[in-house]
């Protein structure tokens, strides 16, 4: 059945924020609505500039044979900026400080609506990688993990301490981990990340890096390439880290002094979030 | 600057979608596109109807002075029955066989696209129920929580077995392990729930049930309510388990028979899944 203009545009929304990263052909859309292509071509020209108007991403065109629109969930400037400032003074608590110098952050990352913008900053940032996975060590990476991927559209893969049997065969390295000085194992699931993989690393907090440096070692292993790096906090910290500064992004770094936390901005690039609304089309 | 009815279907469709489960005022949509309330009314009336009619959700309307238009994912019986039969296929397979009877399911777990309509599912079989938050034990629920918290727009929190410097004060429960008839502990961030909260239990496999017991013991000592218990995936099981049949659902069945995988439907009720679009508004 002829679908009319305005319910085009909800179900084409809808249909487009539901599969992000995914090149939807004109055809689809002409088919699902019964309607000219040229008509779905107007449509498709409204729902880019709402979406970058509003700053939600960018919704691209591939042209060709195997083209179509494909929908980039990202986020501006503006709104970056504004979402990180808001979360600095939501960490700068110093009800949040924990013996040895630890920080709580756990009610940032069980809320959907927090993690789905920090998703939105990590996709941003890392937007011109090409990305076929996002690899995280369990457990407290995992929200971020999955938050990211989701955006993105690729699987995120959980390395473990310890294998489980319903892990199947697995491959293991061996690190050292940076702050404790402590050798220790990473293992993860054989299955999970096909060769020749391009891998995004994300976990929450960087302090010596032997963890991501682990991952990295995993990802060797399994003949994939790193994509990036992605932390959302990192500590001061005396020594010399496993990975080094331009390898990594941060969204924020934090030092604590007895009883007080401090929070400031990451080592993140402002540029990558230039405001797309402002540029053409 | 006022907008256009093209704009603000798009960009509304757009909002809903990314704050599910919360009361939008239709003076904040008003404010938003300078436009009269009327028209915003007018414009719900095509929204409600597309989400109806493409089985993404229901769009209810609140009436009174705290009023507005609450975006409510759900799936529908068509569409929850061909994915059911899906996943059930590619479940079905020997090769997932590993030792001990157990059965791997990784790549079922890591996959955005699959965990967005298991969290679907899962928040449609619940809709009735008030609920404050996920909880879950790590790891491999955490994804499974994390999709269907994103749905209804509430937080979730992990329990684990082993306490953390990062999780703060905790509170921790012992329970005895169903299938291994040992006895575990298990601890939850005491920060992490509020008393009197109405929680829905989520993971991905049920055995004996011991840490889903665990986890509603830890419910218990939060001084808070149990909506629900929910797993992918229920094993045949000799004996007598540690919750009952009528408490929980899975979406699956799986028995092991040396070689051979069995994956038959869950023990959930389809009656949750009638078709709410064959229903009037």
């Amino acid at each position: 059945m002829k679908a009319k203009r305005s319910v085009r545009l909800v179900d084409m929304t809808r249909y487009l924020m539901e599969n992000p990263n995914t090149v939807v052909p004109l055809t689809f859309f002409a088919n699902r609505y019964d309607s000219a292509k040229s008509s779905i071509s107007e449509d498709l020209t409204i729902l880019r500039k709402t979406f970058k108007d509003s700053g939600t991403g960018l919704l691209e065109t591939i042209p060709g044979a195997a083209g179509g629109s494909k929908f980039i969930p990202s986020i501006e400037k503006d709104e970056a900026l504004l979402f990180i400032e808001e979360l600095q003074s939501f960490l700068d608590d110093n009800a949040r400080m924990l013996p040895g110098g630890y920080v709580y952050m756990n009610d940032l990352l069980d809320r959907p609506s927090i993690l789905r913008q920090i998703g939105r900053l990590i996709a941003t940032m890392y937007k011109e990688e090409k990305i076929d996975a996002v690899l995280t060590v369990a457990t407290k990476g995992i929200p971020i993990a999955q938050s990211v991927a989701t955006l993105l559209n690729v699987p995120f893969i959980i390395a473990r301490h310890d294998s489980r049997i319903t892990d199947g065969s697995t491959i293991s390295v061996n690190y050292v981990s940076g702050s404790q000085r402590r050798i220790e194992k990473m293992v993860l699931s054989k299955r999970s990340l096909p060769a020749k993989s391009n891998v995004l690393i994300v976990d929450d907090f960087l302090r010596g890096g032997g963890s991501a440096a682990g991952l990295c070692s995993l990802i060797h292993e399994f003949d994939s390439k790193i994509a990036g790096i992605s932390f959302i906090a990192e500590r001061d910290y005396d020594g010399q880290r496993k990975i080094n500064k331009d390898q990594y992004t941060s969204l924020f770094k934090i030092a604590t002094n007895e009883d007080h936390i401090k929070v400031s901005k990451g080592n993140f690039d402002w540029k990558v979030f230039d405001n797309f609304s402002k540029k053409g089309n």
